[in-house]
Parts: structure tokens; sequence; C-alpha cells
């Protein structure tokens, strides 16, 4: 078997890894030539353009930010459609509204290849270690070809149907709690803060309790250390709770909760902080409450609002 | 060692039932007789009144309501401070105002009594089998006396310090992020259902998934089989949240989400439905998006917004 991945971000690295480390020729492409060289170190082949990494490949990951980067890496200049056998399964790992992966799996279709609607959660750890829950959805012989490939990747892989689309419907669910669950986490430490508690005791406590979540679990940490090295950054939950918020209102229905952490997004990415990590949504919380949050004196790198 | 605990519902009896379990000698009482004769039936003793819970005990569970029950049911008349021996420990269990677990710490300590602000977490399936966390601060020899009955009833006990206040403020943290997050999960929920995605599905893979919580998979089973049997109820949260609203406006501090989260179970509580399920607050949502849930055509016992 032969693979592709197309976007060499935390996640698509990860997936690469994964890919090279169960023993399956992997080629990848990126912008940035930086994250190829990577791959190429870790074994690897690297292509300059979607169609080199699709040509001859089995199955494609598809791992940019959106639908429209999708589009273009599958369907633009030198895009990796025309490059690639019919039968080839095209895997769309990025988060997107389902009116877009059903639109681009229907596309595929027509162009003769086999598409899976394929969003992914886990964040980038559990990317590396091949441990993502990939939330699947396409026709069953586009799963029997990808199987090994989706197997090196995925801890758990979700069959939700024969349709592109019902995978992007789950991922948006996914989604909706994660966004919200962060920007609980920043609302509940900057309250901490504002108490004047010990952030690092609340993160210890409140993940034996019920208060905790997977986000609190995750996120926590960079708000205690007041790191914001992006592992996933602000922008992305613009992004994916715009997703969210979109569908709600075109169905009638009311995500106050939502709205909410999108507002807070959106002010983190209006101050410059949208390509930090997404736990900086508590920045604005805390400037807002005049309270300050570890890592905001003394130590200029994080203190400035600057997108880094 | 003799104790006593005041206050016999879902957590309070579950602290009883572990205490008798751990070999010690229990008294309860509540003011549902019922509640009492739940307890006779497992060996415990049962009192008419905090005053004859209170007469003889080592160790004292408030497991009430609020802050106004936990002061009626230790100062008011049959109250158990005037009955109890000098130097009893007494455990605050309620989540209330951390100024108002300073108030009580500090009035009990003037009675020559030991005083532990000790409100919990984990939900009536861990307060049953003794596995709670306890959130607790007070002073050392308080600690020393109760420690027996503390490790009969919880899996952690946290110490945070030697003063009544920091216990309680570390519960308004966590009732934040839990109140936050069941209200999450129902407009999770919700959209869903406007998706026509089965429920029981979406439980299933996001439970394996970053947008997960401790609530969601908690709370979501209740949503999935439209069951409003209250395990902790809608009203809890109303006085919840408006402790952390409270608190939060009170320090300049913005709680965006904690806001609308209290507003959803206002919503609910103002419905009727203030003693269901607190995930009934999702019926709120769906209300408001004409979708509907299970359990809501045909199963009467769930469709009217009767408090129950």
């Amino acid at each position: 078997m032969r693979a592709a991945v197309i976007g060499l971000g935390s996640m698509g690295q990860g997936a690469a890894l994964s890919l090279l480390r169960a023993g399956i020729d992997t080629a990848g492409c990126d912008i940035r030539p930086e994250a190829a060289a990577s791959l190429a170190d870790a074994g690897g082949r690297t292509a300059a353009t979607p169609a080199q990494a699709a040509a001859g490949a089995d199955v494609v990951f598809v791992y940019v930010m959106n639908a429209a980067q999708s589009d273009a890496v599958l369907f633009g200049d030198d895009g990796a459609v025309a490059a690639a056998a019919p039968g080839t399964v095209f895997l769309l790992c990025a988060t997107m509204p389902p009116a877009d992966a059903e639109r681009l799996g229907a596309r595929l279709a027509e162009a003769g290849m086999l598409a899976i609607d394929a969003p992914v959660s886990g964040g980038s750890v559990r990317a590396a270690s091949g441990q993502i829950t990939v939330m699947a959805s396409g026709p069953a012989a586009a799963f029997d070809r990808a199987g090994p490939a989706l197997d090196a990747v995925a801890a758990r892989v979700f069959r939700l149907g024969e349709r592109p689309g019902d995978g992007s419907r789950m991922k948006m669910i996914n989604q909706l709690l994660a966004g919200v669950h962060i920007a609980a986490a920043a609302e509940a430490m900057v309250l901490a803060a504002s108490q004047r508690m010990d952030l690092a005791q609340v993160l210890e406590v409140i993940s034996t309790c019920a208060g905790t979540s997977w986000m609190f679990e995750n996120r926590g940490p960079h708000i205690v250390a007041g790191d914001w090295t992006p592992h996933s950054a602000v922008d992305i939950f613009v992004k994916d709770l715009g997703i969210v918020t979109g569908a709600a209102n075109a169905a009638g229905c009311p995500v106050p909760l939502s709205q909410a952490a999108l507002d807070l997004f959106r002010a983190a990415s209006d101050a410059g902080m949208g390509r930090l990590d997404d736990a900086a949504v508590a920045r604005v919380l805390a400037a807002r409450a005049g309270v300050a949050l570890p890592g905001d004196a003394g130590s200029g790198g994080t203190g400035s609002g600057d997108a880094g």
C-alpha cells in the first residue's frame, strides 16, 4: 500500500508518521518546506505538489485546514485528483460544513474516486501516536481499501454511514462541545485567578471532579503555565464554531453557549491572538476582568498579544 | 467513632451508607421520614432532629441543600450545635457562597466546635460507593479527628487550606464547569437532533473524542433515554450558577458562558422543570428549536413539563 498525506500540520504530520510506523510507503506535501523536510527525516517521501503526492497512491489523506483548501488541493492547479488513479481513496480530514463534505464527496465520485468524509479528533499528541478517533462516512468499498491506513492512524474508526456528510455532522457536534469546553476552562481559570486561587491546584482538584472535561485537562495546563505555543490555534475555533452556529441558525436551533464561546474566540483573534494556542481565549477574559494570568508579568514573550 | 449525617438526599444517603460500611456507628436525620427509614434498613440509627443526631457524635456531616438550610440545622430550633459536645467536627458539605462557609465556620469555632468547609463532587453513584472527591479546608485538628470518616466517604480528600471558605471557592469553580458542561451537552444533543442524528451514536462517538466531559458522559444518557428522573435537579444549578455569577459580578469578572447556562436552567425552572433532572435543560432548547427529543412523543410521563 502507498499513502499520501496532503497538509502536514500537527494532525497531518502525526498521521504521516503513524503510517510510516505501520510500514506503509508514505508521501507528504505541505506549502511549508520545513514540514515536508521533517517527514523526510522520518523516512517519508516528500512531494512538491498535491498531484505529485497522489500519483501512485492507494489512499490520500487530505489534512488541510478547511473546505476551501480541500477543494484547492483536490481540484485546483497541481491538484491531487487529476494525478490519481481511478478508485483511489480520498479521506477528507479537515473540519468543514457537512454540506461541503457532501459536495466534495460527490465531485470525487464523479471523478471516479472513492471518498470518505473522515474528520478526526484527539489532538496532536494522540495524532503522533496513531491514536486519534475518526468519524467516518463513505461507501463500503472505500473502507475496504483504506482499512490498513485508517488502522495505522486511529485508535477508533466510527463508520457513521454510507454518505459523506455524516462524518462532518458528528465532527460539528464534537467541535461545539470542544469549543465551549475550552472557553469554559478559560472562564473558570480567570474566575479562580480573580479569587486569588492557586491555578495549578485548581487544575489538579477539578480534574478529579464532575467539572472536568477532556479540554479542561488538555488546555488547563497551558493556562497554568501561561504557555500559548499553538497546539491548536484560536482561529481554528473561530472557523469551527462558525460552522456550528451557521448550521444551528439554518436549523432554527438556539446555541447560546456556542455563540458565547465564538464571541470570545473572535475577540481573541481580533486582538491579534488568532495564531496562538486556543487556550489564549483566557487572556481576553483576564483583560476584561483586570486579572493577571501566569506569564502575564515579566515574560515578554507571552504578554504582547502578538500573533507569534 | 460515631458519626451523624444531617440531610439524607442522594449525596447524604450515600455518605451515611459509606460510613456504615466502614463500621462507623452512624445516625441520620432528614425531614422526609422515608429517607431516614431507608438508612435504618441499612443498619443506621435514625434521629428525629439535628440535635438528636449530633448528640454523642464525633463527626457531623451537614448534607443539606444550601447555606440557609445549613444555618438552620446547625443553629436553629433543635439544631445540632447546642446538642453537640465541644470539639465535635462539623463538615459543611452543601454548596454555598465562600463567604457563607467562612461565616458558618467562624460561628462553629465560637461555639467550641471544629469546622471543615467540605463540599463534595462526584455524583450520587460515587457517593453511594464512598468514592466522592472532597474539597476541604479547615484546621488540622479537625482533619485529624475526622480522618476515618472522610476516608469512608471519599476517594480523594484535597486539603485546600486552614480556613473555611477555600473549599467552597474550589467547589464554586467546579460548579461553573459542571453547569456549563451540562448546558453544553444539552445544546449539542439538541443540535444533533435537529440534524436528525442518532443521539445514542452521538453519545458513543463523542465520548471517545476531545469534545467529551464528565457531565456529557454522565448526563448524556439521560437525554438519550428521555429520562428526567432527578439525580441532581435543575434548581440545584439555578442556585450554584447563581453563586458563580454572584461572585464573578462582585469581582468584576465576566462569565458569559456561566450566564448563558444559568439563563437556560432558570428557563427550565420557570417552565416547571425545577425538580426534574438537570439534563432536562435540553427540553428548553428543544422547545425553542421545535425539535423532538427522546421521550417527547407518546410517553406522557416526561412530556408535560411537570415538576414531578
